[in-house]
Parts: structure tokens; sequence; C-alpha cells
């Protein structure tokens, strides 16, 4: 046990640019539609959601974008973040796998999301933004946004699923110490908002319905707000990139290379922070890394939803853009990893999975929380949820490893710790958790909802 | 904003050895004493309590004490901690100072905790302890001692403030999950505890009457479990010193030496920790760096208790130790900071404040979630309630530096993260907060039931 356990970088290490997988990717991009027209969208359509170097950055193919130094600055309050080796994890396991964790929890808010959370500020900021609007599910990306925004002095308006808001006091007034303003979504301050609270008081809300109410808000404002998403769109996963960029060196300081690279998805972003500077040297030197994303049953969008176009939010305010999707009206299972209640994925990670450059499991949540326990044992950090989905997977490669008498390089993004998820634990420790089946007739039923996109080539 | 915020240590940097200030301490320790015979205890007396090496650790005057490599090894998990420059801080606060925060809420458990739990763990694995009790408040010490426990494959029984128990059940939660079992003190588990219910079933408890419940058990069973404390004693401070250890150096590393060393004080580890390397360079090599103990206003055991000879627990179970108390029936008022509600003080400390050699401050809780505001807005980490009154002085000192004109070079000690008690926030921001006065009735009253040590030349 006396040998290296953490691989550390300097703040001089920390990576000067992001990597722009669309400059490398196989398969090409598919337009983002206009949710009225179905008609590709232009820059003037999304510059009323977004500044415009974040339109630029969305459909740029520029392999490698430079990180402001504004946003350094910030990054170097918890970048570059460690690697650990999980010796004692392996050992627990008896595994002569080698498991390597990325430990994006020791960011000031317990997660991946400042990542882009910081440049999205920056830039918006920099257009003369005064105020943004955003959802959240748990809160992990509010509180990110939250925390940017204050230190750009922007002012933010977090919607936040009405359950979540209810149940998770915590991050919600974590996201208020911030100076954020947060509202229970659906709201009465939007048109969707109060046409759902007209049918039923009662609505606790979901991801999809939040994003339409601070689109709306956004799209509404007259100019004065802006929108902000912490997943999907290909700026975001590109921010993330940070990950794998520092994950590179430190594996080269661990003398290791992985055979593969393990994250939870929801809408793709850590997954992509870690994956794609892996899937730039596989295409490059021909490296055989697999890279696995790892989502719950209960939304299963790589596994089993369709390959279409289909709206980003409930409302179809939102782009239409080219993913996996379970279709814009499926209402999740309540399980406790609210960050992968999503029911699309990242175009870019779509598209590569689509081709097979990309693996994905689909796994239920009690295997999750069993898995995160052990970690928690072994390692003494106790994961979020959403992180579970990927020790999980990384501890199920381990045992394959061990029955095959393998030795075998894993690596996974430890995106977040769970100290705001206490609650989940608790249900788990008392046997209260269950399971939840793949949701195939509400799939079928929401992909009925699917826009009829019908350009030539498109489809 | 572009020069250097983070002084990175690698894990080869991680102090091999901690210091034990009573080598060097110019104030001779006085003995402990029996709790019965009032006459100095015996290793023997001890050792129903703890493994010997920890009583020789109490007792040791060498200089310094080799880090069993088995500790190393888990520090290595979240050692070396990061050494921060507040550049967003100093600016916010226009001042000429330069502020420095040593982040030990990087840890697993979100405190420094671990520091002492690992290796009182791990002495007392290697001693053959099946099982240890202990107390705790918040919950801090609890869950970093159950995390080691279950590193070390030992059981661990947590006697656990009643009202923190009904009021914090996250920090249970995390305990349960390394699989502690956790008690709501006053127990019908024990004498005292019993006594104290059948006196009023809705004592909510005290870290007094938790240390008497935990002490008990320890006792009375047959050496079959030891107790563990998680500050106040000499070896506890001592195996805090790795946060100065590395702090030295990474104030090396950042070219500069502090002016003040600030930290918060409930029992003394955490600033100890810091300070005490920091109290060997001015014994050493003149140095003239200020060590400065902030307590709150409501347990302000060094500004307004008595230097004497006290019970360290309420039950008059735990040895008698010289300290600065506030007396062991004194009840403290409900402040947020639950790490900082202790009657006494650490006899070394104690010892270095009367001689002159360490300041002390107390200062009431609401500027406190002020400054912690302020540190949350400028730097992103929200700290702990007890951090916080570490930060609430080093403002103060950054201030005073701006109207004096002044270059000073501040270094304080974050201790913790606060994500266990936002509802400590919610209370500061929505304006329900309030300062105690200094307790001086209470504290009257309390010194009143000192014990009368007659031993010639000890008072």
């Amino acid at each position: 046990m006396s040998e290296q356990t953490g691989f550390t970088l300097n703040e001089t290490d920390l990576p000067k640019q992001w990597y722009n997988v669309l400059a490398d990717s196989p398969v090409p991009p598919q337009p983002v539609l206009h949710p009225g027209t179905k008609e590709p969208v232009t820059p003037e359509f999304l510059s009323v959601l977004f500044p415009m170097e974040l339109i630029l950055q969305e459909i740029s193919t520029d392999r490698f974008i430079d990180i402001p130094q504004e946003v350094s600055d910030i990054y170097k309050l918890y970048r570059p973040t460690p690697l650990i080796r999980a010796r004692r994890l392996e050992k627990v396991l008896g595994t002569p796998a080698h498991i390597y964790y990325k430990n994006e929890s020791v960011s000031p808010v317990g997660s991946h999301k400042p990542n882009t959370a910081i440049p999205q500020a920056f830039y918006n900021k920099a257009a003369g933004t005064k105020a943004i609007t955003t959802e959240t599910g748990a809160g992990q990306w509010g509180t990110a946004l939250a925390m940017a925004c204050n230190f750009f002095e922007m002012d933010l308006e977090v919607y936040m699923v009405k359950i979540s808001y209810q149940q998770k006091p915590y991050r919600r007034i974590f996201m208020e110490t911030y100076g954020a303003q947060v509202f229970a979504s659906p709201t009465d301050r939007t048109d969707f908002g109060r046409s759902l609270l007209a049918k039923d008081p009662e609505n606790g809300g979901s991801l999809g319905i939040a994003i339409s109410e601070a689109v709306e808000v956004a799209a509404k404002s007259g100019g004065t707000k802006k929108y902000s998403l912490g997943s999907v769109l290909n700026h975001v996963l590109m921010h993330q990139t940070v990950i794998g960029e520092e994950a590179l060196k430190q594996m080269d300081l661990a003398g290791e290379y992985p055979d593969v690279v393990i994250g939870c998805v929801g809408g793709g972003s850590n997954f992509a922070g870690i994956a794609y500077p892996f899937l730039r040297q596989n295409l490059k030197d021909g490296q055989r890394t697999r890279l696995l994303a790892v989502e719950p049953t209960a939304t299963p969008s790589l596994t089993k939803g369709v390959y279409a176009f289909d709206y980003g939010d409930t409302a179809m305010m939102a782009p239409i853009v080219k993913m996996h999707t379970l279709g814009h009206t499926f209402m999740p299972a309540g399980i406790h990893a609210g960050g992968l209640r999503y029911h699309g994925m990242a175009p870019s990670l779509s598209a590569l999975y689509d081709a097979g450059y990309i693996e994905a499991v689909a796994i239920p949540q009690v295997g999750t929380f069993e898995a995160a326990v052990m970690f928690t044992k072994a390692e003494g950090i106790l994961p979020a949820p959403e992180s579970a989905h990927a020790i999980r997977v990384a501890i199920d490669e381990a045992l394959d490893a061990k029955v095959k008498g393998e030795k075998r390089v894993i690596l996974f993004n430890l995106s977040g710790h769970g100290h705001f998820d206490m609650m989940s634990y608790q249900q788990y420790l008392s046997g209260m958790l269950v399971d939840y089946a793949y949701p195939s007739a509400a799939v079928a039923e929401a992909i009925q909802t699917l826009p009829q996109v019908e350009m030539a080539g498109l489809v």
C-alpha cells in the first residue's frame, strides 16, 4: 500500500485550451432546427438565448479553443483536480485491474458543473448580459451557475423542479447564498407554467418543464436576459474537456493508459468531458480505449431511445436537435440520480454512439447505491447518486477483469459528492430503495410526439 | 488576477512526522489528575480508555513522531491539501494584505478531523481494540472517526448530542453509511444517561454529556472497547500538525511568511494544527508571527474562562486537566458552530495562551456568518460555521491592514465546508440569526463547581 496514490498537477498544468470534438468526429453534426418552423436555425435566432461567443463555439469546428485568462483564474480555485488510484477499492475487490478516478467533487459546489458555468457566465458578462435564467433538477447545475454568476456580478433566476425544491432545501439555500433567485417550477411567472398549474396546481415539475420556463423568460425578456444550459450542447461538453485533458497528463504521471473510460450520462457533459480527449487519442494514435457511458434503466435514452430529431424541452420552445431521445413528453421515474433524469442526450454524443465510437449501458439504481457504499467504505468519499452509476460499472469492469485474470486499466469520472443526497443513502441503508424497469410503454407513447421533420436528407 | 493562486504539494511532500509542541513549549505541562482521587493519573488508568501508543504520545516530549506508513497511505486519499491565496477576497476588501487559507474542507468528510481520526483508529487496531466509543456534536468528528474505524475494520459507537441528532439527520446517515452505530445522547445505554433521562426525558444533551456516556461505555466494557476524543488532548493536537507542516512548505512556495496565523478554537485542535509549527519557528528563529485563536462569545473559555483544573466532561468521569474553562457544568448557548461549544480548552494551548505565546479573541455569531457569506461569494467555498470564525478575524485583520496601509500576510485555516450546515445559512439570510452576549452569570455559577485540587504547587 505504500505505492503512489495521488497524481497531482500544478496550477501551471491547467489546460490552456478546451478540446472541440467536432473537429475530429467522424460523424458530421446535424443541423439545429427552429422549434416552430423546423428549419435550420440562424445564429440570430439562437442569439435571443445565448451570447454570440457561445453560439460560435457551438458551431465551431476548430480543434482547440483558448480558455480566457479570466476563466482560468477561477478554475484555479479548485483545478487541477486530483486523479487518485483507488488502491483500497482494488484490494477490496481482489482484482488485478487498476482503478483510477478523477475527483471532480473537490470543486466549491461539489461537482464538475462549474467547469462550464464559469465560462458561460464569463462570455455572457463580456457580451453585456445583465441576467441569466436556467433550470435545475436536484440543484447541482443551479448551484454551479449561481456561483459563476456571482463571480461575474450577474443576476440569476433558477427554475428548480418543484419536487426537488421541496425535498432538497439545502441546495436552494446554497444557491441563495450566492445571491441567486430560486423558483419552484412550474411557477406562475411564465405562460407555460401558468397553463400547467391551471390544469394541476400540484404539478411537481420536471427538468423538461423547468427548461421551458427558463427559456420562455429569456426569450420574452426583450434581450435583457439570456438562458444557460448545463449539459447537452456542444459548447457545454467542450468546456468539460478540462477533465479529460488533465486526466491524460495524470495517467501519464501514473505511467499507465486506460483500457476503458467510464462516466455517467444524463445530458452527457461529464462523460464527454472525461472521454472526448481519449476519443481524440483513439482516432489519432489508434488507441483502443473503450469509452463507456452509463445511464439509469429509468431514463435509458441511449440504449432504449430512438435516434431522431426532438425538442430539448417539454413545451417545445427549445430548438430541435437530432439525438437519442425517449420523447420530450417522457416523464422519468423518481430515481435519486436527479441529474440523469433527462429525456434526451447530447447530439455529439448521440452521433458518436450511433456510429459505434462510444458504448453505453443502462443499470438499475439499487446496484448503483450498493457500489456507492462500497466505494465510500473503501475510498472514504461518499459519491453523488449520479456518479454512483459510473462507480457501479467501474466495479463491474474490475470484477470482469478478475474473472478473466486480466490486468485492465480503468478510469472513471467521480463527477460529484453526495453530501446533499444523504436521504437517498438513508433509503438505501434501510432497504427502502426500489429498482425501475425499462419504461418501454411510456417511451413507446412519448416517441409518438416526436416532431415530424421532413427535410430531405435529415432523417 | 493572472498571478499564482494555488500552491500545490505532491504526495511525496506529505509530512513524514507530526510535531509535538511539548518538546519546545516554554511552559511545562501540568499533570493529568484522576477524576476520583484527584491524584496524577497513571498510564494504567488511562489505558482503560486509550491504547498505550496514544498514551505514550500524550506524554511524550519528543519533538517529532514518525507517521506510520499505514496512516500516510490513508492521508494520501486527500492530503496534501491545497493552500490558496484568496486573491478575490483581497480584491473585494481592497486591502494591501495578502490572505492565504489552508483548505482542509477537501477531505472526504469535509473537515480536518480525519487527520487525527485515522491515526487514532490505526493505533487502536494495532493494539487489538475491537470497538471504539466517542461523542459528537454537530457530527464532524463522528463522521471522521466513522470513516477511520471503517478503514481499520473496527466497530464504532457514536454518542451524538440529541438536539443535533434530531436536527441534522444527514450527518447521522453519513456515519451510518461508514458502518457506525449512532445514538441520541443522553441514551438509556449508560447509568449517567439514564439518570439524566429520569430527571428530564426531554433532555437535549450537550457535548459534555455525550463525552460522559462514551467514556462510561468504554470504562465499563471490561477492556473490549476504547474511547476516542476528537480534540483537547496532546496527541490529538499533535496529529493535526500535518496542516501547519504542509502550510510552512506552501508559504515557502508562495515566497512569503505569515505575519499572523488564525484558526477557530473549540477544543483547540485545528488551531493548534496550523499554529504549532509556526510557534516552533517563532521560538527557534525568532520569527514574530502572531498566533490568533478565535472563539465564540457564547463559549469564551480562553478570553473569559478561568485557568484552573477542571473535569473534561459533565459527569466528572473524564480526567481532570488544567485548562481554560467555563466550568464543566456550563451549558453553552445554541450557536450554529456546534464544534466550538465546549466548556474547556486544550491544556497545551491554555498554557501557551496563559504565558502570552498565543492571542485569543471572542466574537459573536452574526458577524461570522456575514464573513462566511462574503467568503462564499469571493472564493466560492461555503465554510462551516466554525471556520467562519477564523474567516471573520482574517477579514478584520485585512481591513485593519488596509486602514494602516500595511502589507500584512495573513494565513487562516479553513477547517471545513458548510454543506451540512445550510439551515444556519438560511437563518442568517432570512435575518433570524441572533448574537449571544458573554454568558458572565452562567460562567460565574459554573466555576463554583470546579474540583478542589489541593496538591501543593499545582494551582
